[in-house]
């Protein structure tokens, strides 16, 4: 808690501390945690709709924006418990944020919690909340260069979701490239090819997250 | 130049003095100059690939990578000068940077200067690099609510670009809201639909540019 922490820490030295402190209450909850970046529009908020119907109350989410609160509204709508943290112009998630917006959730019955991330593919790979894995998500019209481009993400990622995957007809996708590029810079990764809108992969996505808990 | 800048100053009022230098720079040498803003994969480049051919050596451009030189490669390819700042992790190019690369330009004969800045859609609306307008970038596929969310942006976009137009025929893109939204945050701004792919609209952002000069 904020009360504990010396006050001649670093910015990120607070953060490091509170995210400990949140993996060990999700720990003792019980609680698999997600921290899921992309790009903006790179297809999370639809994930977690798609998710939320499938697991209802067994997944939590807290969505991190700059503005607005219509990922959690839009969440929430599909059966889940969902909370907003409004960055207020902050290019990422910290953990207090997200200590706080936990503080909002009711645990009982959850099973897998979701933050999703402010849509960036830079800043939030530098900050850790306390989650078990870090989910990097890369919809195919960025293009096939992203894992080159912003290697931070992607060589910290547990899993990399490949999007949009129904717009491999309409668009000329490198799909082998954009994997080997991942694997080069992280040989563990799982990665999934899906789409939310055809339900294409989802269940390769479910069966993840069943893993995980 | 950094030596004339004393010590104390924060790093953003070192950033703004070095910006100042690089407006004046620019007037002096009667270019106009414009910094593209957007998120990975929105297009950014391949717009400046269109534009080289149609400008050559009239349009110089300045490339923002975290990571890699492809984007400098791929626009000087198409017939103009490129200079590629790779940040190394940081997630927005600042003035003096910016300062650095226009040092490997010949500006002889040049009329436009487009820096691309990291694919980011948050943190470099913030920086100010001595441009004289800043061009917001958003592709279909990212969905409608981008300026909503990242209002900083297009608050301060001179002039938006609505990328990937080509895939208005796969994508359920309700382009008069994202038009409103645009409208809302910036009444004055330009707005531009357009493919790089197929050639649609792009005469507009020639004209866009032509007027500038």
């Amino acid at each position: 808690m904020p009360k504990e922490i010396p006050l001649n820490l670093s910015l990120r030295e607070k953060n490091d501390l509170t995210a400990r402190e949140n993996r060990k209450r999700f720990k003792d909850l019980g609680l698999r945690v997600l921290n899921m970046i992309g790009s903006p529009g790179s297809g999370k908020t639809a994930i977690l709709e798609y998710t939320a119907r499938k697991l209802g109350k067994k997944l939590a989410v807290i969505e991190g924006d700059v503005a607005t609160t219509r990922d959690a509204d839009r969440v929430r709508a599909c059966g889940c418990q969902a909370v907003q943290i409004e960055t207020g112009g902050g290019c990422h998630l910290n953990a207090e944020q997200v200590q706080k917006a936990f503080g909002q959730i009711d645990p009982a019955g959850v099973g897998v919690l979701i933050i999703e991330n402010v849509g960036n593919l830079v800043c939030p790979a530098a900050w850790d909340l306390g989650e078990d894995a870090k989910v990097a998500v890369l919809s195919l019209p960025e293009g096939e260069e992203k894992p080159s481009k912003y290697p931070a993400l992607f060589v910290r990622a547990q899993a990399v979701l490949i999007t949009k995957i129904d717009l491999k007809a309409v668009l000329d996708y490198n799909l082998e490239q954009v994997k080997a590029d991942c694997r080069k810079l992280n040989s563990q990764a799982a990665i999934l090819e899906l789409s939310a809108k055809t339900g294409e992969g989802m269940e390769g996505w479910l069966e993840y997250l069943t893993k995980l808990t």
